[in-house]
């Protein structure tokens, strides 16, 4: 088994409210920075043991649609590299 | 000036404790998943108009650093790319 590094990124979809990414945009707006929005998801960075790289992407999807994301409301996006400690 | 959109990457520095990150390695380690760390950071997204890529950059460098991040426990990585609506 080798270690890769899993990267999720984690969104909300369009249409659905994101009052962090609102608040986040007035504070900006504020302070005089033209800014037009502001959206705020999550970053995720896992590390899995797997055979391969593809089969630990395997399992990033499975763990995203699963666990990491919550599908009616998010979409999310996996990539995976090598894991160098 | 020219939409841009600036992505961040938002982590807590090594050695922070990232409570959610260790529940989510729990919940994904009790399903049977080999994982070894998780860590949660943010992704964000901002609009921001500039009259140039190097300016849209700097300013997204600025408001990570004044903003965006908490210096004391974060490290953040902005990058810059044309923004199609």
């Amino acid at each position: 088994m080798t270690q890769f590094r899993l990267t999720f990124l984690v969104g909300l979809k369009a249409g659905i409210l994101d009052p962090a990414g609102q608040a986040t945009r007035n504070v900006l707006q504020h302070m005089e920075y033209q800014v037009d929005d502001v959206r705020i998801g999550k970053w995720i960075q896992v590390i899995v043991s797997a055979k391969t790289k593809d089969q630990a992407l395997a399992i990033g999807q499975e763990m995203g649609e699963r666990i990491l994301s919550n599908p009616v409301m998010e979409y999310f996006e996996v990539t995976v590299q090598a894991y160098e400690q």
